[in-house]
């Protein structure tokens, strides 16, 4: 239904010897915004908003593993003070899996990648996938929106 | 007909707080293997050898642009004092483009990640597209090898 | 006269095997403190605070160089979603050059670490060291304080 | 009495806008020098040369943390595909603490950087310094060599 869209600093270090963030820095800035969204580690008041349902980082019970991904560079991001905006939203909803898609925009509004990332359900006792919850599901539905095409696939 | 292996050592710093390579990580680890292979930046002695055809780095005339990256996490890669074995090879040469394959290795011989990169040409001074030449089609000729089947997509 | 408190997002991947910020990318963290505090890249609207007025960036035609850092590590920085909070001021001006020295928090208020840089100016150009104009000084005056103690020197 | 000397690979990703290795990418290549010289960690073999005495990484029961750090960059370091040159020594064992002492040299053997390591052997289990071993102080000796003067300090 709604994407989010969640600013995301970029960090003089993401830039390499080309002068735009590298491909790499590139998924972090991805990491991020998917954290600002799914995990709930330490809000000061422990609240969960709608969205922040999957617990994630180090002392979690449940985390979560990215299983696959894929990108298309569209245009070179260079460094700016100002933060990119990543528009972010699920896709699909697997058993004990997700699927999260991203548009990432420089801050003068340059659509500078595409994204998905597969994201699996881990037990971390066991670290084997485990299903998602019917609170989760109800919690990511929100979020639900039309898969991105790539081009180059 | 012939997959190149480069080992790569992994840092301290590209394990994250799972305790494995980060995922953005894991893209670097791609990209000094494809250096490895394709740059010829700065040998001492100038020479190229036969794979060492697609020039790079900051002072080139020329320069190689990520255009789409694919990666499938197969297994964690823990912090190991012993290199990773990176397996590349030339999937597909197209006008200005090449499909770099991957195949990563832990110390252990577990394969942790399977992994595609699209690669344009650029002419520095232009930033567009450039056609390879006869001579580095020649040079990329004994990395061709069967194209990656991926799971996930 | 004032120190700037800059708050700064832990990244995920700013943690390494041990649970904690990298020794490393807590330089980074400064980093962008001291970008955020003295840099002016690319505001929007063009203006000028009073600390912003080191320029810096790849396309500015003065640019700084760090000469030298020392920081001193008081407690281990755990990952949080909250900012780390960087409190930064300037402890000297010099004729082409000046030190500046900061005090990292973690969101619980934990003094982490402290540190100091110096930075010297240089005419991009040239390469070569420049004197701080007259207008700079003014700029970093209200920013001066006095110089941290390090313990272990 | 003597030296070590570890070659370190610089990473495409080290390099920053400027077009030079990171000030903070710095404090990487020292780490990994510093993990090459005394960690142990997973050698196939299990064995240990005489100066891999100090255990560390994610496993260990004894780890150690970095307590204190100083650099001076004395010439920027451009991207190379060989490798710079870290000496390394120890300037001096304490009770629980040992300080390294480093000379970076670029692949024409421009000294880039000095540095020094302020590090504290830690009990895993309870996170408190532990003493050095009479074992380890052993292993640690013929490493010992004159502590760096720095020029800026």
């Amino acid at each position: 239904m709604a994407r989010v869209s969640i600013p995301i600093q970029i960090r003089w270090s993401d830039i390499d010897g080309y002068g735009h963030v590298n491909n790499a820095a590139m998924l972090t800035l991805l990491e991020e915004a998917r954290i600002a969204t799914f995990w709930n580690a330490d809000l000061p008041d422990g609240s969960a908003s709608p969205t922040q349902t999957l617990s994630g980082g180090p002392t979690a019970e449940h985390f979560t593993l990215v299983a696959r991904q894929e990108v298309e560079y569209l245009a070179p991001l260079p460094f700016s003070q100002r933060p990119v905006r990543v528009d972010l939203w699920v896709s699909k909803v697997g058993g004990a899996s997700l699927e999260v898609n991203y548009e990432v925009f420089s801050p003068d509004d340059v659509r500078c990648a595409i994204a998905a990332t597969s994201i699996v359900m881990v037990e971390a006792a066991t670290g084997r996938p485990r299903k998602l919850s019917t609170e989760e599901r109800a919690a990511l539905e929100p979020l639900l929106d039309t898969p991105l095409e790539f081009r180059r696939r």
